[in-house]
């Protein structure tokens, strides 16, 4: 089928507008076919036949984008995978030494078919322009050296996706031990990794953990609920526990993920070695620690940028949030007061409004200020796609945190009143999960469903006449119509504030931790079944850890110790302990609270992030690489190119 | 002079018990010789002639060691000293590569004598007993597989003493640069990491870097002391500043520190590979790290030994000191109260007395908690000298905070006398500022003198007989003489105790700076005094950091947070903002406490630790191992003697 005979399997799609220029495609074509400059393993590429649909106007300019399996191996090496050794350690993968690798035998399957579209995508990615001024054949879109082409073509417009093929047969195999067997097991962890890469696998590991985790708390609040304990002891003794409980679950978590991250091959890789992302632009120069040639931009021009910009914008913005509440409450005082004066039916009626305005208001702004926070974080430049991301998720979770929780505060420590806040949690809570199971879920999978539905009545046309499975070619188009996944963003977004909703107020609504589970095991349905049949599939990220999450966890729980002592320091039955004075109940409840902090942070740092096997596997690791660097009489300066003769 | 004729320069002393079997010492001569099984470069080692005194009884059992030149270098590179290549950057030596560094030249003073003997001192601590069950002539010293000689014979009095030996020339040149010139200049700290190594120079660093730090501190203190400035907002702003100030210096020592350290090889120095400590025993077997033979221990029957024993231990003895304060203060008042019913001559001195018994008290339970904690330290049984020395200095370290800080901390938040606290303050820092002076450098000073005279006076009877400089034999012996030098774990626990001073009560006593820094300088000094003339030459420690010591001054400005904020919340001009209500005063004060701890842990967050530059350097180096190890394509294990052929 390719150019050189050879078999080719497509892996991932490229989709430019109809519109585009003839001399443009076969411009990126031929810089696409010719990667590496020294010629030899080019990237194959193919583009896209009609669909047997093809009588109807349908975009023409689909191309299936595959490689040879040498150009995908050194590709691998180029990147720097970890694949396991034979002596069951994780290394490195290099072609030289290929044989050494455990399941290496042809190499056919070898390297997942994620793992091969997620060096296609790095190849793309990195298909930087030279001496082109503009794309041609489209004088306005500019190009300079080192700018990524495939980047400057996406934001134009001229590119429209490029996402990577699903494997049907494996993707059926692995829904149905993931979301359709009915038995009670574990997630397929492994085979999940497998398909979606490593950044999936350890969300849905994640998302797993925390249930389970949250299940101890669950079954302790439920007596408290059913039997409406409120006497203040017992409910010192749910608040401590939840309290030690998300300290150590948060640590074990990291355990947890350091060993998943070591068994995929993902621990090891070093961020200060990835390449840039393709959005990154600068002075092309040398980057001083691996000698490549790419854009240059200096650390302190960004700095300024983030300090001087983004953070009083992202001030400005908690600012007016909680301004936007205050005005709430106001408006809701003044509606109540209205009500009770002269209640009619309109006054009831009245009495909605405000919230209801809220509400809009706070998702319009949430809206906006997404959009702000991904314009901001692309325009401070940041070198690596990972510290992009972290700043990202830092401005968006800053943000959501006040706009769920601030309220929540202003009822229990404003207000002090404890019968409105349980009232609240639960509606916040049941809403949002609702709320979030209609939306994630069930409105995708129905448009979706809408739309395959009409190509498939499309297809069923000429299936009838030939007997035929759904060819290729309206596979790709079916899975090109599919909606994009964004990540896994939101869905830990969310788990963050169901996090918070349990632990920050834990003690005033024990319940909270069952709603929470329940959700979570929803939650690992849909997302399972959207993560299957709704979206195009993803391309793998190597995650090695749940990133700045992690660190967002860590500090709501260390504010869940403020949060519960204060409750609990404010609760009746704890004042009658101190009849005589409030300042010693102040002070014991600051006190308490200060040995809390104390404790976790003694707790977090006498537990150790890594299992010691994989810290001995690591050291050892390190221990040989210095070895043979002590080796090497004359250590010069690999270059890609040599690394690439070897193999 | 030695054996096979070439140039002996003896390095490292070693002293055994005059009554040591001959059996014995020529036992351990030959283990010495043939510390490599394989022959070859033997450590050299002669026994020491008498001294220009020898008419009088002197132990004759004294040895000289040395080592050839290949010896020594093929030892650094066991050892993986980190010396500087010829491309500017740090790596670990090789032989093979030796000619590839810079200064290296014809190898004579590539390794500084510090490093000689540190390598040296190695090898005697890791010879270690094969399958002798006792020492020849000694049968009640027994000895088993893997137990370290040296330590065995140290524990059981037949080896006094090992130590380096000074250098004259060179210290002379030293202690003139470092405290002899008149003019005002910082120290020689690549001079003392020379001579001493870095765990001195570090130190030295430290003190300077400390001293200069608190200048600022010191200077906005003064007016506050002289004007008797009390106004509420000025304190509060002398705390704030101290506050923050605290978290900046700390934050920038450990740039400074990864700059001094990355220039003196010891940051990439990694824990892993470091030899067991001499004193660590347990079944012999194989390191997984490294795969060289060498003793084991179960991880988690030390964690028992420190959670189950030493932890305890530690409380009770926190608890005893508490209760013995409590008694203290009970006395105190009892005191108090007779004088002041009928006072007389007697009752008069009788008021001093429980104090004097306090004090007494103190430092007899200073002194057995120290041996207590070493030995519990050793038997814990830690594998690395870092592991060991940090266990140490927690346990001291905590029990000299509540003996110094725990009165200070009765008087200020239980008894609430400002004034007192005042004057306690004051008092203990200068009365513990004098008697430290004294102790550590007059007093040793002082006792070194008389000793040497002594020595001179004989010597000189024969000097001016044959008009000589002093013979190598008579030096050995007055060095063997001179006191040991303990390590700097007690000069930083004075730095640490000087810091608590000024930090935890600066708002009540803003002169506590500036006498630190009247003290920290006569400190460098007397320090420097007594490292030249005073104490033995230490082995040099290649430290990377000040260690557990950056955290307990970390650990020490939180703490600092909540003891000033307190305070201020405390002080009557505070409260008379807050007329109607002690509540609203304390949750103000509980707040901007909970704020300026926040602002302390991001600010931690946000300077990174290690200098950009060297970062980089360090990623690149990494960087470069890992494109080694990807080369070799059939990896396996270097053990040492392919190591040692190979040079």
């Amino acid at each position: 089928m390719s150019a050189d005979g050879s078999r080719f399997d497509p892996l991932v799609v490229v989709e430019l507008t109809s519109d585009t220029k003839e001399e443009a495609i076969s411009w990126l074509l031929s810089r696409i076919r010719d990667t590496q400059q020294n010629g030899g393993r080019p990237i194959q590429l193919e583009q896209l036949g009609p669909g047997v649909s093809a009588q109807e106007k349908e975009n023409p300019n689909l191309f299936l984008v595959g490689a040879t399996r040498q150009r995908l191996l050194s590709g691998a090496e180029d990147l720097g995978l970890f694949k396991e050794f034979h002596d069951g350690s994780m290394r490195g993968f290099t072609c030289a030494n290929k044989h050494n690798f455990k399941d290496f035998q042809d190499g056919d399957s070898f390297l997942s078919m994620a793992e091969c579209q997620y060096i296609i995508k790095h190849e793309l990615d990195t298909l930087r322009a030279r001496d082109e001024t503009h794309v041609p054949g489209h004088q306005q879109v500019k190009l300079y050296p080192g700018k990524s082409i495939i980047r400057r073509l996406l934001s134009k417009g001229i590119l429209i996706q490029v996402f990577p093929l699903h494997q049907k047969e494996e993707l059926k195999r692995l829904s149905f031990s993931w979301y359709q067997k009915v038995k009670l097991s574990f997630q397929p962890l492994d085979d999940i990794r497998h398909y979606y890469g490593e950044g999936q696998a350890l969300y849905f590991g994640f998302l797993e953990y925390f249930t389970f985790a949250l299940v101890p708390m669950a079954l302790i609040g439920v007596p408290y609920y059913l039997f409406d304990w409120e006497d203040y002891d017992k409910y010192v003794l749910l608040a401590a526990f939840n309290l030690v409980w998300c300290t150590v679950i948060l640590e074990l978590w990291k355990r947890c993920s350091a060993s998943l991250a070591y068994r995929w091959g993902t621990l090891s890789r070093k961020k200060a070695f990835e390449e840039p992302r393709p959005g990154f632009h600068g002075v092309l120069g040398f980057n001083p620690v691996t000698g490549r040639e790419e854009p240059l931009y200096p650390n302190t021009k960004r700095q300024l940028r983030v300090y001087l910009v983004s953070l009083p914008f992202v001030l400005l913005c908690l600012y007016l949030s909680l301004y936007i509440m205050m005005i709430y409450f106001l408006m809701e005082g003044w509606v109540l007061s209205v009500h009770d004066e002269e209640p009619t039916f309109w006054t009831g009626i009245l009495c909605f409004i405000p919230s209801v305005i809220y509400a809009v208001v706070i998702e319009v702004m949430n809206l906006i200020y997404r959009y702000a926070a991904e314009f901001l974080t692309e325009w401070e430049n940041h070198r690596l796609e990972s510290s992009y991301q972290n700043h990202l998720v830092l401005k968006v979770l800053v943000f959501n945190f006040f706009n769920c929780f601030a309220s929540l505060f202003y009822i229990a420590f404003v207000m002090h009143d404890m019968v409105m806040l349980r009232q609240s949690l639960a509606t916040l809570l049941i809403t949002s999960q609702i709320l979030n199971q209609f939306m994630e879920a069930f409105l995708p999978f129905w448009l979706q469903r809408r739309r395959n539905k009409k190509m498939i009545r499309k297809v069923q046309i000429r299936k009838t006449l030939e007997d035929k499975e759904l060819p290729l070619a309206d596979q790709v188009r079916l899975e090109a119509d599919m909606s994009t996944y964004l990540g896994t963003f939101d869905d830990y977004l969310e788990l963050f504030l169901l996090f918070g909703y349990v632990s920050l107020f834990s003690c005033v609504y024990p319940l909270a931790a069952v709603l929470v589970v329940l959700n979570n095991i929803t939650e690992v349905y849909s997302d399972a079944f959207k993560m299957c049949r709704v979206f195009k599939r993803p391309f793998s990220d190597p995650a090695a850890n749940i990133g700045v999450w992690q660190l967002a966890f860590e500090a709501m729980s260390v504010i869940a110790v403020v949060t519960n002592c204060s409750l609990i320091g404010m609760s009746p039955q704890v004042k009658a302990y101190f009849p005589e004075s409030d300042m010693q109940l102040i002070l014991w409840t600051v006190a308490v609270e200060h040995g809390l902090l104390a404790f976790k942070f003694i707790l977090t740092f006498l537990i150790p992030d890594v299992p010691k096997h994989i810290q001995i596997n690591l050291s050892r690791l390190e221990f040989e690489s210095l070895e043979a660097l002590k080796k090497k009489v004359k250590p010069g300066r690999f270059n890609q190119s040599e690394g690439l003769e070897a193999s």
